[in-house]
């Protein structure tokens, strides 16, 4: 990947970046700016890194997390969107940067950014700003590279999603050289899960229904109470049982209160869960959705289905 | 790592080799073995695979599994092992080979093979074998690759214990440039099971204690029979509970017969399962072990715990 030489130029040239990327961020929004902003004050530059929400608690183990301011003051000279490609992503409501620059591997096109770099077949914006740092022949630290190499894992399932490619093996494999280690980063991705979460999930697991090739789940208000958690704790819950094969849509029904429930779509392949959503005043990603209905269970169920098999049936 | 030169100088010499592994072949063993095969075939060599279990129906994705072969007929001349240490972890009785060779990276000595390559600190027999194929400069065809590939990302839980070091990640980058597909090989790994184990999973599951910093689940024979499963279909469920923060050993009691135990040991950190698991004439890895133990379920699992609580006492 040929990073554009103006990026580099830019870099090099200016002392001061304000390094920005999208609200509910991942870990690639986390890991990438702050690999990148710690590279460039190695060259004696200033950054200030931003997000307009705060780090995510399971991400408070990556070295120099608590450099993420929530607010922005004062003007913007240059502005770097990282893993975003408009300053609204990253809830920036300012303009008048007297530099603008994208990097970033989603692939809506928006019209914005004075210097772009954006490359969809990158696995994650980690990939790029690794290169970015080769390019400019600064030193990979060990928090430099536990940044990446998390923004890297998180963004290819730790290495299990089909962009999984030999360049960001390669690349893993040297950030492992330069300090990351990967059994720690897994760890606080995946191992750091409450007892009651957990019980959560063998409730949630035990009323799993199975209708075809879609799967069913529900998590009722009570199991809350059984186990000590929240709604909040049921996220990821719909891909767990994406592990059976021939599934190609996974449903979780959450109780909101009587009859309200909140449903989380998860699809392999063609099947567009968004539009399923719609159908219900909902929204998201082609395979991954979610909408609210107001119906006792049996019938919420009904209806969705019926809705899954035939989005295009009045 | 340095392959001894008594093992490269006798795979050139000889024309034919009996490679084996151990019963309940995991990733590891089956991919390792098929891709050692093809690659002395590859010099035209003769070879036979040995497994007495039959392939998994998960692991069937790997390119020439129908070669594996569940009985040994006539002498064995020169015996290569895979993935395990002695003839007994491969079910093989007969004694009297010309040449035995123990290529291998578990932990337990024990005084069998004529050449011996013993790596503990290599994450994958995978990746042993890789080092043999490169040293005797072969190709890493297709299909060796993604049998390598497989064989190293079960042994790392694709990339995700603490045994993933730059190197295997190095050996990954080139087995994806040489035709392995990350997204389809962890698709067959975690996207194929059946709903059966699916169910079995959630039976065990349902188990679950937790002792302090000790998660136990425990799959009774019954539940086969309800699931429609076997003994095989219990690969990896010792993982699950290692999601829960603070959860430092993780173990799965599974009923061979009545008041007969097959118990698989996962541990965090400095935890040594192996150690714990050798007091009842069992091996393994550090943090991956196995044994049997013989005791009504509720004697077997305190045996054990005090074990794991205090593996020098008497």
């Amino acid at each position: 990947m040929n990073i554009p030489g103006k990026l580099l130029s830019f870099l090099k040239k200016e002392d001061e970046f304000t390094i920005a990327t999208h609200i509910n961020p991942d870990g690639d929004a986390l890991g990438s700016s702050l690999a990148l902003s710690m590279a460039l004050e190695s060259m004696g530059k200033k950054t200030t890194v931003f997000d307009k929400d705060p780090v995510p608690g399971f991400y408070r183990f990556l070295p120099g997390n608590e450099r993420f301011s929530n607010c922005l003051e004062g003007n913007i000279r240059n502005l770097i969107l990282l893993d975003c490609n408009h300053p609204e992503r990253a809830g920036i409501e300012t303009a008048g940067f007297s530099c603008s620059v994208v990097v970033d591997h989603h692939q809506t096109e928006k019209e914005f950014g004075d210097i772009k770099w954006i490359r969809p077949d990158a696995p994650a914006t980690g990939l790029m700003v690794y290169l970015i740092i080769k390019a400019l022949d600064l030193a990979i630290t060990r928090d430099i590279a536990t940044n990446l190499y998390t923004a890297i894992a998180v963004d290819t399932g730790t290495f299990r999603y089909s962009n999984t490619n030999a360049e960001v093996l390669g690349v893993a494999s040297s950030l492992v050289d330069a300090g990351a280690e990967p059994g720690v980063v897994s760890e606080n991705l995946h191992e750091t899960w409450t007892e009651g979460r957990f019980k959560l999930l063998i409730c949630a697991m035990n009323t799993l229904e199975i209708i075809d090739d879609i799967a069913v789940m529900t998590v009722a208000r009570e199991m809350y109470g059984k186990t000590g958690t929240g709604a909040e704790d049921t996220e990821n819950f719909t891909n767990f049982p994406r592990m059976i094969k021939g599934i190609r849509v996974s449903v979780l029904f959450r109780e909101i209160e009587a009859d309200y429930w909140k449903v989380s779509l998860r699809s392999r392949g063609d099947i567009d869960v968004a539009k399923v959503a719609e159908l219900f005043n909902g929204g998201g990603h082609k395979n991954a959705a979610g909408c609210r209905i107001k119906a006792v269970l049996e019938t919420a169920k009904k209806m969705l289905i019926d809705k899954i098999r035939n989005p295009h049936a009045l």
